[in-house]
């Protein structure tokens, strides 16, 4: 009979779990029911903390009333922790090109001492991923690669209903592949020809700068300074029907699709799901991906994989998706 | 009691597991212990049999003889068949380019009927990668790819001990992924610069072509006929010290070594092993491979992964493979 009633309260007073999604820029976050309601969220900047300690700071003062207006930290599961070159086996980050803080970094040991709640990490794209199966485009998939076309390119796979993490739980750096051999220079890793150094917004914008500097064709872009010229700008100019806007997605697309292509042959996923700035370019980047897919995939492949764009909201996603790293924490 | 007893017989009538390697050319096919002992074997024709119902006929009259010999059907668990195109979740073999029966064949069910032996079926690759980690170089690891180099380039994906076999099981395709983009063509699949284009047996041969035609360097490799030119007769000339046949085999290694970037970029492997014909050019062309796999890996992954080469007795190694398979068959 005591059992009876501790598992009515269980299910009264519903566990919630916290997501903290760390940027270059800002680090968002919240706390999430098992349904993928983001009840609470803030955000602080990264960028202002040089050193971590005073970051992890912040983020408990910012952090822990919010835990106390949800029901105290005895509501919560865990935290759960989305952060670029973040290591799931290690709960380290590891000489992150965009966070101020240089070498490695025992964030999760150091969020978790701090709050004292139970803490797992994971690189942001591999939460995403698991946001997306849990909550998004992915929900009741085993198998599909998720790319963030944002800034850089990153990516988190799933197969057989689990994230691919690699033997060191690096695995899924999809961005760093090399798509176009002794192609375009990556100032941040020192690489020639990866997928990143075109299909991300910074790719986008360089692609515009070289196909300006080598047509005479009259563009919309050519008003701008070079300077300020973004993806963006880019994606308004393609919009307003400017045909060299539209050669750079048309551009894009296609090396995005051949690199889609080979992630296909490797794990034969059921989706590839698409997230970020990019995206918003919609057919004018999509199409040439699912035409460039299509065309260099084997037989046994075509006209399988669908090509989806996240349908979360995104000021949520990065913290639905950490937060859900949350409900595989074992007792 | 009686429960004791059953125990105590089974340990001492060890079960046995099938193994049956279907090729172009020929099926080899063996009866193997648990510790990985091919206790018996032989090999029947494949490519004699235009009709699948007499390869399987074939296939009866010569293995089971050899059932009896190792204790009759009772003490087998069932059946492995690695075969190119060979499906997992399906049983079946899809549009096989080098085997004699065309469209879609069910070759598992067919097998399982006649031999009335529970039979499980996947591509050949893959079945050699559960062989690796069985009973060859990749023991212990959860995390590794197979490549076989032979005529073509297959591969077999390991993560988290699981095989990688993707939501329609035709994962692990890495031969047929884009290495040069609009590079090679291949004629099998009419697709340009797929890896298999180049760091095959077959590709070996023709960038001997290409480099014998475009170069004026002296060559043993002149004095063979264009259309008797094949990768062991540029191994043989490379052994002897010619420069333009270990230049081929550079170029071949580079390509490889790239391409294994990429895969290592995916999934994040403890090694990468090769097994078949390229393999026996050692250093000649695992030296460059090695070097362009480091070149274009991201710092993170520098100097962690281990290029192997099987092991296993190439006789042995296709029955065993095919065989471990056996072993995870559930009751």
């Amino acid at each position: 009979m005591a059992k009876k009633i501790a598992t009515q309260s269980s299910v009264a007073l519903d566990t919630l779990a916290i997501g903290i999604d760390i940027g270059g820029t800002g680090t968002k976050f919240g706390i999430v029911d098992r349904n993928g309601n983001v009840l609470f969220s803030s955000e602080i900047s990264t960028r202002g903390h040089e050193e971590v300690e005073s970051f992890i700071e912040e983020l408990y003062n910012s952090l822990y009333p919010m835990i106390e207006r949800a029901g105290g930290p005895g509501r919560m599961r865990g935290i759960g922790v989305g952060a670029p070159n973040g290591n799931y086996y290690t709960g380290t980050v590891e000489y992150a090109p965009n966070l101020p803080w240089k070498g490695i970094i025992p964030l999760a040991k150091l969020i978790q001492n701090k709050f004292q709640l139970a803490t797992v990490l994971t690189n942001d794209a591999n939460a995403a991923a698991i946001g997306e199966m849990m909550y998004g485009a992915a929900k009741g998939m085993k198998d599909f690669i998720m790319i963030t076309l944002g800034t850089g390119v990153g990516s988190g796979i799933v197969a057989n209903g689990q994230l691919i993490l690699g033997h060191d739980g690096f695995a899924g750096e999809l961005g760093h592949t090399i798509t176009i051999p002794n192609g375009r220079f990556h100032p941040g890793t020192g690489k020639y020809g990866s997928l990143e150094s075109y299909a991300s917004a910074t790719g986008v914008t360089k692609t515009a700068i070289e196909m300006l500097e080598k047509s005479t064709e009259p563009s919309l872009l050519r008003d701008i300074p070079k300077e300020q010229l973004d993806s963006k700008k880019v994606y308004e100019a393609a919009i307003a029907g400017d045909e060299l806007a539209k050669e750079i997605f048309d551009y894009t697309g296609k090396i995005l699709g051949m690199a889609l292509a080979n992630f296909v042959m490797f794990s034969s996923p059921e989706s590839i799901i698409l997230f970020g700035g990019l995206t918003k370019a919609g057919d004018l980047i999509l199409k040439p991906t699912r035409e460039a897919m299509e065309q260099n995939l084997i037989q046994i492949f075509q006209n399988k994989v669908k090509i989806l764009i996240s349908h979360l909201k995104e000021s949520d996603a990065a913290i639905l998706g950490a937060s859900a790293l949350v409900w595989e924490i074992k007792d």
